[in-house]
């Protein structure tokens, strides 16, 4: 049994790039090489203290059976809560549904939303996963090239560009992966009365929300209510291998959602769900809030160093803990510059070509999800390799 | 937004009857009923104190970033040696995909084996969701009507009858849910040898595989290396809410499976596969035997207590933790059945429609998931009704 046997749509999803890198860095390491990592999208921080606690408490207690498909009552609240505090926004608690990650949102969402052969558009560059969810149910990922003069972000205008009769959704996400970027206010209501007037719909992922160094923290579901919201107590929850993540959903898309969730998941974590109850309790925020300024202290370090280098940042990242630099002024194969960097010097970050096609090879991500002291070294590093 | 955005697909994907069932069970509760639960999928036993130990000295440790997508590699190294120790097996580790839940694990392989439009075979009555995993990527889902006369199995004639040039795989379970029976090792290769005659795949569902109180556990990869095996750290080890499972599959389909593992969950549960990785230890699996008896004696309590009220069960249930009881002597009507026992006496079962449509007004589902006590208790409510 061989190619014959592999479904079609394999041919277009393409594995991360990233992880042949890091199969190397590993080598390299083995071998007693030292290897600074810019490359991992995810925090260096473990859950705080009273998470873990709480996450072994659940497993003394035995919560560690099967719950409801959608999550524990009581997370789901929590997570209503959590808008009204941070946000100042009444959500009911039956739209919040717990996700197994926010892979997990992703799937449920285009499971629910999108019949074969819709189109989704989405930025070039983005998170590379997103267009395999899409490809997963059959639909049509469509990818829009964006760049620094919108800030790496669709706009109103691009979409109804892009727009088709096949067309069905839009996904954007603020702060974006790679590029640390976020979409205004205006700018994201604009793009949803394109959406809605055209009879689409709207996905945000706000995955990285919270990760915000300049502007406040922001939810598209202040801009309308039927937006659908993808978030994750991966990155600033520092939760990522609980996998756990959350959708807010309008109430008509509660019902056919949780259905899905219970045929395709059953139930997410149980020790992860009664961990992240404890996530927004203040002595946790406290500790997200001071895990952020260590981000942004990050980002001011990393930022100008690697301009000082010869790369360039036109649009200004507000958020999550990447850069994506354009390199094209010190190279123009991104990807062969990650591996020269893993091989000749120890450092590890992730070429363009992970995140789309739209000038991959002019662009890298580098992820300061390191502290400054190693990110220094990994600076010094960069500079004498293009010394 | 309304019914025209949701996806056709969902049209043909059900909710579980039973979780109505669950919420008015609920209710009865809160009002102050006693309710014995015989309806639930998952073992009363938690994980042993040592895997619990083991999930939380992870969370102590840190270990609770993204690991690889194919599990961290002690993992899938146990998980081979357990082949070898049980069944004598030479598995590669490298074949060993660990899987968030064997629901990850069914919606990885109809991922990468099934086309839109391809066929899956597989049994009327069966698990509930396997027909949506199928549904999900636009594949078709044909059921075939089994009953007593070939122990609620497909046979290779079946499987001959119903192949069109559309059939693309064939999925079976044994031990199976709803019916605890099992596919002897002639019956499975003779189903193989048909499979493979056609040019398609076979899948066995072995989630309850060590749940069998007759004969011996026994794996298809003792038939053939080509099979796709699906298994889970839910029954046998006792994690549901853990959500941990594997397949293991034949060498060419690792890599894809690999790939989407990477695009559409990133990573299983960091806590779940250190504390599984304990669940091979000689102390825990003297603990999963002296279960497995216990389980053996409760069936063995529960038939012939039902077959004296009327049920009947003209195949044995070998295995799992399941009876599934043919009430036609008793009623016409299952699905009214069930909730008449859940209102009137306080007991709660699974109607026969939640597992299809085949002779499903004509059976339910038992489960000795509760103490011989509880369920004694539950028989003499079900006597008293029937009275």
């Amino acid at each position: 049994m061989t190619e014959q046997y592999i479904a079609r749509r394999m041919e277009r999803i393409a594995p991360f790039y990233v992880m042949d890198l890091l199969a190397k860095a590993k080598q390299l390491e083995a071998a007693g090489r030292s290897v600074v990592h810019m490359e991992v999208g995810q925090p260096d921080f473990a859950a705080p203290a009273p998470v873990a606690a709480a996450g072994k408490a659940a497993i003394d207690a035995g919560k560690t059976g099967y719950t409801p498909a959608t999550g524990i009552p009581e997370l789901r609240q929590a997570i209503a809560d959590h808008y009204r505090d941070r946000f100042g926004l009444a959500i009911d608690s039956h739209r919040i549904i717990v996700t197994p990650g926010s892979s997990g949102g992703l799937q449920l969402l285009m499971g629910v939303l999108i019949n074969p052969g819709q189109e989704v558009l989405m930025t070039d560059p983005g998170y590379p996963c997103n267009k395999n969810f899409v490809e997963f149910v059959s639909g049509v990922p469509v990818s829009v090239p964006v760049g620094p003069e919108t800030d790496y972000q669709l706009t109103a205008e691009m979409v109804r560009q892009a727009w088709t009769e096949r067309t069905r959704a839009v996904l954007v996400a603020s702060p974006a992966n790679p590029t640390g970027t976020v979409l205004s206010r205006d700018a994201l209501r604009e793009i949803y009365q394109v959406v809605r007037e055209r009879g689409g719909v709207l996905i945000v992922d706000e995955i990285y929300q919270g990760l915000i160094y300049e502007l406040e923290a922001f939810t598209a579901l202040d801009v309308a209510d039927d937006i659908f919201v993808l978030n994750s107590f991966s990155k600033y929850f520092g939760m990522t291998g609980w996998r756990l993540g959350w959708i807010v959903a309008p109430p008509f898309f509660v019902d056919p959602i949780d259905c899905l969730a219970q045929n395709i998941f059953l139930s997410c974590s149980a020790p992860a769900q009664y961990a992240a109850l404890r996530a927004f309790s203040d002595d946790c925020l406290a500790i997200f809030e001071q895990r952020r300024q260590e981000f942004r202290r990050r980002r001011d370090f990393l930022l100008p160093a690697l301009q000082e280098i010869g790369f360039s940042f036109p649009a200004v990242p507000q958020g999550a803990f990447y850069l994506y630099a354009d390199c094209s002024s010190l190279t123009d194969d991104s990807f062969r510059l990650a591996y020269d960097l893993l091989e000749k010097e120890g450092v590890a970050v992730t070429p363009g070509k992970d995140f789309g096609t739209n000038r991959a090879a002019q662009h890298i991500r580098f992820a300061y999800t390191t502290d400054v002291e190693r990110m220094n070294d990994g600076v010094e590093r960069i500079r004498r390799y293009f010394r």
